[in-house]
């Protein structure tokens, strides 16, 4: 992502956004600074951001006005994984130890608190009703989607259906309403700003089904942190779900479940893994996915064909073939 | 508090706040749906959304506005009481088990990021930019002071000032902003809801004085949990910080302090609680509290001699003397 050309081209503005990230999480309170920081630092792709600063170039841009709605976003997300982190008893993320690793979960806990307080904080500067009113349903759908994953946990009763409406809640919402608030607060015609959020939408699934997809062929080098994460906390991704669809692995695939469940996810999860990459699920997931991408492109096709619809194909194009 | 004539005269609309936090907290997630009502049905005084609607009555009074600040105000003190239940290890509040104790602490973590994220929702109807400035800066303040609160455990070398930061951050900003706020929904003049906060502040310090009174000198029925659970969670709070400053008493509460700290709190702590009772620190401190009623009861004296006014003074009182 860092060598995209919009990083390039949006150098400026995208370390405005990166300086606002860090004066805004400077506080008073030392160990409140560093465990932001930290988390800060740990880096990321700032993509919601970025999304933000592409779809306002559909309308006035103005990074002083888009600053408000893209530093809350990226604050809504970085708080989201400090929780997620305590929830998943995650070690790793991006390479790094976890607030939660480093220091403790009620620490986490905190520190998500206070960064998601100061995303609102900063969101106030917008003054259109609208967008906070989209804004908040969906802080809303995120927060069921965190209680809504520990239900799922284990399960290998789980529909397709179930996995999309959780990786919507989890992941695409913010990335669907990072481009259609950037597209409002740049008051851009409604239409517009509804075509982004469709676009942002399916871009969200991909990425999130990529991400699932990295997790179980990944290196840990590519990923940060160790293959077979997810299923070691009990997340069941897409590939997991195609492969138990298959009715001579089901089986095998639930009494591997069943063994490291009752591990408590400390054990080798090497042999599951092999049946996953073996059962054909990873192709399916995959297949999905870009299915995902060209319908995000697709949203796009009556947009006005600026430099930003262009840089957006090419987000697009880039998740559907991230390694990373 | 139930007992107060406010009660009865503002029956139909405390109705409405009532019915408004029911529906709002029905989710298609059942857990949630349950971890959620378990913490409304477990009651509490209602005590900010009632001081909504009495400022509200020195402006336009409008149950349909003002319930779009009351409700989020009540949801926000609930998400931090669940969030505090996690970092204090509490098995009991109001009398009844806390959501950490019947179900984990993860849960009570999503439960209050979803409760908290349900009151964005609802105030995100108010279309006052203000109002949402005055309250994201209040949510801010109050998750530096449920982070701060850990770094204080059990640190006997703390000052009168840092116990004030602490339970203005805790306590006073929510209930100052619920009486500002009240009369800024109804369109009140600034000057009012300027000397609204005032009483709400003072009003916050003498209630939270009170409250930390009650820990160390009630009896369990009285206030619903064991007494003396903060200075078992290492919350050095008022009478202790004044019985601290009594050179003969000091070493020995420091060696309880000590020895309770050493024990995680699982240990009797009948001796410390009889030296802090002994000290005068419990009267000093209901003196100070009887103090910041007089300040929130002056703060009223040039508003319009309306109904309103007569029950906030009635609110004053009523924290000043309370028993429960």
């Amino acid at each position: 992502m860092k060598i995209l050309n919009i990083y390039v081209r949006k150098k400026k503005d995208v370390g405005v956004i990166e300086r606002e990230l860090e004066v805004h999480l400077q506080t008073d309170h030392a160990l409140l600074t560093e465990t932001s920081m930290h988390l800060l630092k740990a880096g990321g792709k700032r993509i919601r951001p970025v999304l933000v600063l592409l779809a306002g170039e559909f309308g006035r841009y103005d990074i002083q006005q888009l600053k408000y709605i893209a530093v809350p976003l990226e604050l809504f997300h970085s708080a989201s994984l400090v929780h997620d982190d305590v929830i998943d008893d995650s070690d790793k993320r991006r390479g790094q130890d976890t607030v939660r690793a480093k220091w403790d979960n009620r620490i986490a806990m905190y520190t998500g608190d206070y960064i998601f307080a100061k995303g609102l904080e900063i969101a106030a500067h917008v003054d259109n009703p609208r967008v906070h009113q989209i804004l908040s349903k969906a802080l809303v759908e995120m927060s069921i989607g965190e209680m809504e994953q520990i239900r799922f946990f284990f399960r290998s009763d789980q529909s397709l259906r179930d996995y999309l409406l959780r990786i919507k809640r989890k992941t695409a919402l913010l990335i669907a309403i990072s481009c259609q608030l950037g597209a409002m607060v740049a008051h851009a015609p409604e239409s517009v700003s509804n075509r982004l959020y469709s676009f942002g939408y399916n871009v969200g699934l991909a990425f999130q089904i990529r991400d699932d997809i990295l997790d179980l062929c990944g290196t840990e080098k590519e990923i940060g942190k160790p293959p077979g994460s997810d299923i070691k906390q009990g997340n069941i991704t897409l590939p997991v779900i195609f492969a138990l669809q298959d009715e001579k692995l089901r089986p095998h695939i639930q009494a591997e479940l069943r063994r490291i469940h009752e591990a408590d996810g400390q054990t080798d999860v090497s042999r599951v893994l092999d049946m996953i990459r073996g059962s054909g699920g990873i192709e399916r997931a995959s297949a999905l996915a870009d299915r995902y991408i060209a319908k995000a492109i697709a949203a796009l096709e009556p947009l006005p064909d600026i430099r930003a619809k262009q840089d957006l194909i090419q987000v697009a194009y880039f998740i559907a073939n991230r390694s990373h």
